[in-house]
């Protein structure tokens, strides 16, 4: 018989297969992604995962008509497959190509932009309550949120806020009982004791049974349900409590039976929540057996499962995640007041090391930043020193608890800010761009930045060693530049930078691992004949206003450069030094543009923005031929 | 009798009256605080709920040993009071004075430091998990947290996290069905529900029964939980699904039964809730027949309720909120798409003009701000211009949301932050200060400031008339400088702002509000003879460049001034556009200098800031004074 899938351009073409022909869509489908995805490294166990829904979902609703909206949307690879993505699918995630997430401007039916987890329910129900304001209702809305995700404070306002409403829309809880990580918290444990409760699948069973002739008796069942139903579900479901009809749970991998049940939830009215258990990883062996390691697994060969790590191919230095992790763990050993907090990324940012060796001390705390930073402070507060540890984009959800109940406290949390900068192939919703700029005016913080693995030490060391108040360390992704990551740390003095060069011609200023490009730019420029300085900050706040004396009374050219957004960070900063003190200087500020920077390697869109060593040595020059003074 | 509260210094002194007594401690107290609050405006309802749930808990609990995290913390007049603040109480929100909130530096009964809502059960889960490191554990962990503050996202997180720890400590949730408006939301029905329902009271009745002996079959009552209480409880209700236990409800007025529940409760381990059930303004019968009114009521006459209206007292113009709420209303009827989202402040922004005018277009959505930000996004998506109002300093709750959910979608999403800049008597927790740093480095955004009540009537009109993108007005408390608020509303040019003043010694370039004080030194220097020029930015992104390279290339020493923090704000913009356009200008940057500033009335503080019209004569006379140049 002939493939499917090739002839699958938009949902219409699917919507021509038979029911009973749908299982084999699904074949094509998941052996299409893990072949793509064991070429051209992406998202697989939460795609994996969907298959059968994502064919139901568009089987079933009137896409781009009908609104679906991924959470998070690293689940989304079958629905691009479906809406005429799939010849651009190689391009997935790389430079130029298609966004691994939902992204409007891409395609139509990508009703909403995600990348960040737990929005999706606000997005629907602001678009069902469009609907309903406009008096046109024939649109469905439709969010498809994860167990994880679900654990977001703001999941939870968006179902408190429209089980209220009740405007109508379809939620639908993926659980597949992960997150990245196995997931935590007690919403977890509670989805988990509906899917094995006796009670629950009685009144299951009950719900089917009213289900199955729902067109007849609908209007009876609507009379019915202040009696029977609230007494037999209102009062022992949390979403019920919310007003939500819960319905389920239903096998998330039997797709005849996913289209059955969503064609007959998509005409029931108000707020609705459908639960759907799945398997991360579904339909690939491998994926299912380590769902954390295969969440993003990298290029592998299919038929063995084997992971080509970057480790194996050539003689890598460690990650700086594997150096965060490793640090924690050995200072943890020798000082017990340290604590370590994640939110769901105890792989990814490296805390596992520490899970490991003292899980008692080591809190994932679920997809719930907010609460990871004010929990953090409870702890500071009462004398422990928690290293707290969040991607510099995902630290934006707790901004006003670093404010609010950590700076203004003036409490000893360590706030280690991962993927700062930009970050690669995850694109605009995970770039770390902001972190400088949106700390730099919170009073009493003090930001660094390690410009490698040693300082990165040196910094976790100093951190704990006199806790005196908040203490940012921000780094990105990526390796160390040494294979050596042992190296003793030191005391490093707050608020004190280092001349790593000294030159005669022009000085570059660099904050964190951006210091990496300005070194070797400034060996390009030796080789030039251009004497370049080079001092590393290290520190934002507070400025070294030492060096800068040193740097500005010397040099009347400068160079800052940041892996963060111009707009407030070093090179504003060091600007607003110089007016203070009138210094003559000329200063070249590079960092991240103005604009949203969208996905490719770390190294395409350094040079994209215009900071790598090539972008360095322009700037170095177009200084140098401008005259003297500002 | 003589009264006890003068004899109340601290808790033990309380912790010395007998029980019995304590009813006529608690008509003391309310008493001391309607007067106080009568003469010192102030939180007066909220506060007058609290009175006997303090008294008990200061009674039953080994304060500061043990730890009281009061939510918001504009309810913790009575625990000032009692401990050791009574004196100074009359100094309370003043410059100077003691802070209208817990705040750790104030006292050690002030366990955490709050002003924004629901942060306890993160701080006080953080505290009871150092208690259990440090396997001390004779620490008791309370915090008090109201019904509105539940409906927040970081208030499920932290029962989420704190369900699966199963560490020991009491949440009591102060339910008085009211936020600082009515409640609104499912969790508000849900508690409602939970107090008027039979098969509630039934449970509650066993629940009760089983506590009455609790000394003696509590392990008795381990034992059987899993059966009996399972069945009975956990599946019956939202909280013992998330692995509390939850006690209650009861009445919050009944003092002595209060202490009897507590002191039972101060012995069960792991995570509990006790649902208290209180009336806002309880005891005084205006404040509770009117209970937003009287929520910080300002000064009033006790016997007779009648509230001293500033605008009673003199003509004076509107407040700009009713200028925001009468506007949008006006907009409102001439545009269907128009649509209000306020989260929980409908009469603090002025909402409640539209809620009255088209309640069906408004949507208080709780204490939600990131659900607001990303419902407002939804909205946009489909073609709605949603006008999203939120307090300056609470907007940093979605932070993210605009970074993810607005600005990278180019979503026309109107934000309307209210409260920007220095607030006055809430203090350091309410300033509006990072805004205009933490807005101006994400790409996309257009951020304006009106200098007066006619502008923010333009700025709005502007915002609607051609939506292109994320539309950002922020403004201060207060009033408008005129009564005649119904100005023509003019479409405004993106980006341009306009010479109110020329001069030709120096200029002055205003950002929204503060414009006002740079107006009047204009005046000031002219009297001096010195010819200042003023330049009104209006938008602090897009900048005007045409205008910058017009004040640059005439006026070598320039003066900015934002009510905002000037790292990262204006000022630093302006230096940017210096710096890049290479203009030998020597600039003074004014605004909230790099320090957290607490409470006093907004003239205080903007003199402490050196901003107000003094402050810029002195920043001018040395400008002057300095030589050319920079």
């Amino acid at each position: 018989m002939p493939p499917y899938l090739p002839h699958i351009d938009t949902p219409d073409d699917l919507k021509r297969i038979p029911v009973d022909e749908l299982p084999l869509v699904c074949d094509e489908l998941r052996e299409f992604i893990i072949d793509a995805a064991s070429r051209n490294p992406g998202h697989l166990g939460a795609n994996l995962g969907v298959v059968e829904l994502t064919v139901a979902l568009h089987y079933v609703f009137h896409t781009p008509k009908d609104k679906l909206i991924w959470d998070v949307g690293h689940q989304a690879y079958a629905h691009k497959i479906l809406t005429g993505r799939r010849a651009r699918f190689d391009q997935n995630r790389k430079y130029g190509g298609i966004s691994g997430f939902p992204r409007m401007a891409e395609s139509p039916y990508d009703a909403f932009g995600v990348g960040h987890s737990s929005t999706s329910i606000s997005a629907a129900l602001g678009m069902a309550t469009s609907q309903k304001l406009k008096q046109k209702g024939e649109e469905k809305i439709v969010a498809v949120i994860g167990d994880g995700s679900l654990a977001a404070g703001m999941a939870f306002e968006a179902l408190n806020h429209a089980g209220s409403l009740k405007s109508d829309m379809l939620v639908i809880v993926n659980d597949n009982d992960m997150a990245i990580d196995p997931n935590v918290g007690a919403m977890r444990e509670y989805l988990l004791s509906i899917t094995t409760s006796r009670v629950y699948n009685r009144v299951k069973t009950n719900v089917w049974n009213m289900m199955e002739g729902i067109a007849r008796i609908r209007r009876l069942l609507q009379r019915m349900e202040n009696g029977i139903k609230s007494t037999l579900l209102r009062q022992s479901n949390l979403f019920e409590s919310l007003n939500f009809r819960y319905f389920g749970p239903v096998d998330g991998h039997d797709v005849r039976n996913l289209i059955k049940v969503l064609s007959d939830l998509k005409n029931i009215e108000g707020p609705k929540l459908l639960h759907v258990v799945t398997v991360k990883g579904k339909g690939y062996k491998f994926a299912e057996d380590d769902q954390s390691l295969w969440h993003a697994p990298g290029t592998f060969d299919v038929p063995t499962g084997k992971i080509c790590s970057t480790e194996g191919c050539e003689k890598l230095p460690p990650k700086l995640q594997d150096v965060f992790g490793m640090t924690l763990t050995e200072l943890a050993a020798g000082n017990l007041r340290i604590v370590g907090i994640t939110p769901a990324m105890a792989r990814g940012c490296g805390m596992i090391h520490m899970q490991h060796a003292f899980p008692e001390r080591t809190f994932d705390v679920g997809i719930a930043e907010q609460h990871a930073v004010t929990f953090a402070a409870g702890l500071a507060a009462e004398g422990m020193i928690p290293y707290c540890n969040i991607y510099s984009s995902f630290l934006q959800r707790a901004y006003d608890q670093v404010i609010h109940d950590v700076a203004l406290q003036n409490l000893p949390v360590v706030l280690c800010l991962d993927r700062a900068g930009l970050t690669g192939e995850d694109g605009a919703t995970h770039h770390g761009a902001y972190d400088l700029a949106f700390l730099r005016c919170i009073p009493g913080l003090t930001i660094s930045a390690p410009m490698d693995s040693d300082e990165l030490r040196s910094l976790m060391f100093t951190a704990q060693a006199q806790p005196a108040g908040p203490f940012v360390i921000r780094y990105p992704k990526g390796h160390a530049s040494c294979c050596q990551w042992q190296t003793p740390m030191h005391l490093l003095e707050i608020g004190k930078g280092r001349m790593l060069r000294d030159g005669s011609d022009l000085a570059i200023l660099s904050l964190g691992s951006a210091g990496q490009m300005a070194a070797k730019a400034c060996e390009e420029l030796a080789l030039r004949g251009i004497h370049t300085a080079h001092f590393d900050m290290r520190f934002l706040k507070p400025l070294d206003e030492e060096l800068l004396h040193q740097a500005c009374s010397r040099f009347p050219k400068l160079i800052t450069i940041e892996d963060g957004a111009i707009q407030g960070g070093l090179g504003s900063a060091v600007l607003e030094f110089i007016n203070e003190h009138h210094y003559p200087v000329r200063l070249s500020r590079l960092g991240i543009p103005d604009r949203f920077v969208q996905q490719g390697s770390q190294e395409e869109l350094f040079r994209e923005c215009g900071y790598d060593v090539p972008g360095i040595l322009k700037a170095a020059e177009k200084l140098l031929s401008s005259k003297e003074g500002i």
